[in-house]
């Protein structure tokens, strides 16, 4: 059988659980030229959110559909050339048990490599990092850098990839614990816990020399903060705004912008990952030799088992993730 | 004498004539290693109503103060070597007849040039267009480059020089009179008046394939509209905000920002063209070429008489001008 989560509908609010239905169906029958993969990771992700809303870089998640997801599988069946069983792929496999999909929907992943590193760090969540730091924002030597979500999956990693360039890393995080690790363990030379008061004079005290790059996944308040914060010639790398994701009704937007943007002489730029694939193989390359020679720490939350996807979402639409958020199937 | 409009106030809501005061001294004395300017033209510049809300790139002009402004003068009296009585000079020179200026602040200028090219296309007006354009935006030919504040001084010649460069041109202005003198004297492709009702569905028509490039000088409610528009990997040379300059209170921003900037990999930066110096003497060459080839029109709207500077400047930040506002002094 294949257990799936169906997308019910766009809830006006945060998700809850009723937002997917669980439900059975069969394997899915063999078709000539497509491959049956067993996913066996399933990624959770704040874009997973924006897919429900409307189309965004890629089609929206309509009710009705299998919640989409990204996933790393292993091939179970196939008589397409190059997918031999047990050959490990990643895909947009779906929140489910195992997907049909053609083979150029899969991309063959090392199999000596850990599922939690290759949905993470090896993943579009390391590129992610990668591509935002040193593509967009350009950090120098001694450059103050921002991150939001900064115990997030791609906010962990950003931050660190910071440090390596010689920057000085402030993360903004939810809670003393949130905010304990990331110094402790992470290695962040400063915190700023966005549930205390005021957390503008808090980013104002974390940063003395101002923010040179604001490596932003939030939007909203934090963003405001950032912006009366940042150095004149500053840089915005716009990777997320999951502060609208989940929001009922309209969200808080800064009231500096775009004037701020002059004064400073500000550059705000967002970017989709999915553009920079060609930097793949160099990203991976590198994040690897950090990994493994211990300058970087590819955090992951994963929990056990497809029926606890919906309750992982939603636990990191809530902020209650350190580092990547992921479930085993 | 020496007539002088000094500055009251900081409004709350738009400027009005009670903002600045009618005064006459005496003609300032002459001290040793400095130059007395006889100032020939005032600009008027919506940066003006900037500086009275406080510190930009530049110091808060101050109640008390001679009003700031950017001026063409000529040198009356002077003991320092290079300025000799009849030189043409650019100066911070004020809402006054006479100013006494160090050297160091004085930029001498051809004095074969009309004043009123060399106080807007030949001056800092010029130059914002060009670095906007050129260095900011950067447009391929094909391209549609969309401006507000079209007929304004910076977005009359920042649309002309985005036609230069191969691009369609489109121009948003306020009032029927203004968009048909874009269309007919300035050669652009389409217009947008931003008075008619429903302006984001009226963008969207002017530009059938999409807005690569926002030459923005306004923020606010037109903003949001470009930011609807625009093509993936467009980009959105901030150059002012004139929409919250002279706003009463809280000024509507776009609630796209930043996820659009996200899912539509847009860059959106701001300048201040006196970071751009260096570029100065290859652009004005450049436009002194297409001015003089009849390719690029300096329009200007020159007024008599520095009398007329606070009415002038009302004029300009109601949107009354067309090209570069100025006054003779």
């Amino acid at each position: 059988m294949n257990r799936q989560w169906i997308f019910r509908y766009n809830p006006e609010g945060p998700v809850t659980e009723d937002v997917f239905e669980w439900t059975q169906a069969p394997e899915p029958d063999m078709i000539d030229g497509q491959v049956l993969v067993r996913n066996r990771m399933l990624s959770l992700d704040p874009a997973n959110r924006a897919w429900m809303r409307g189309p965004t870089y890629r089609p929206q998640v309509m009710p009705g559909d299998v919640m989409h997801g990204f996933t790393i599988g292993e091939v179970v069946k196939s008589h397409v050339a190059g997918f031999p069983p047990g050959t490990i792929v990643e895909a947009m496999g779906g929140w489910q048990d195992y997907a049909l999909l053609a083979p150029e929907e899969l991309t063959i992943r090392p199999a000596d490599l850990p599922l939690d590193h290759l949905i993470g760090a090896y993943s579009i969540t390391g590129l992610t990092s990668y591509i935002g730091i040193f593509d967009i924002g350009r950090p120098r030597a001694g450059d103050t850098v921002l991150v939001s979500a900064a115990a997030g999956a791609v906010g962990s990693l950003a931050g660190q990839l910071a440090r390596i360039a010689g920057a000085r890393v402030v993360g903004i995080a939810g809670g003393s614990e949130k905010c304990a690790w990331l110094k402790d363990e992470l290695g962040f030379d400063a915190v700023v816990d966005y549930k205390a008061p005021d957390m503008r004079k808090a980013i104002r005290a974390a940063c003395p020399d101002g923010v040179d790059i604001f490596f932003d996944n939030v939007g909203g308040e934090v963003l405001d903060g950032a912006l009366r914060a940042m150095n004149e010639g500053g840089r915005i790398v716009c990777c997320g705004a999951v502060a609208s994701y989940d929001a009922k009704g309209k969200s808080y937007v800064s009231p500096l912008l775009p004037g701020v943007l002059v004064t400073k002489r500000l550059r705000m730029q967002g970017f989709i990952v999915l553009d920079h694939m060609d930097r793949r193989v160099v990203a991976e390359r590198r994040l690897r030799h950090w990994i493994e020679t211990g300058l970087l720490r590819a955090a992951t939350d994963v929990e056990s088992g497809l029926e606890r996807a919906p309750k992982a979402l939603i636990k990191l639409l809530a902020g209650g993730n350190r580092g990547k958020m992921a479930v085993t199937i």
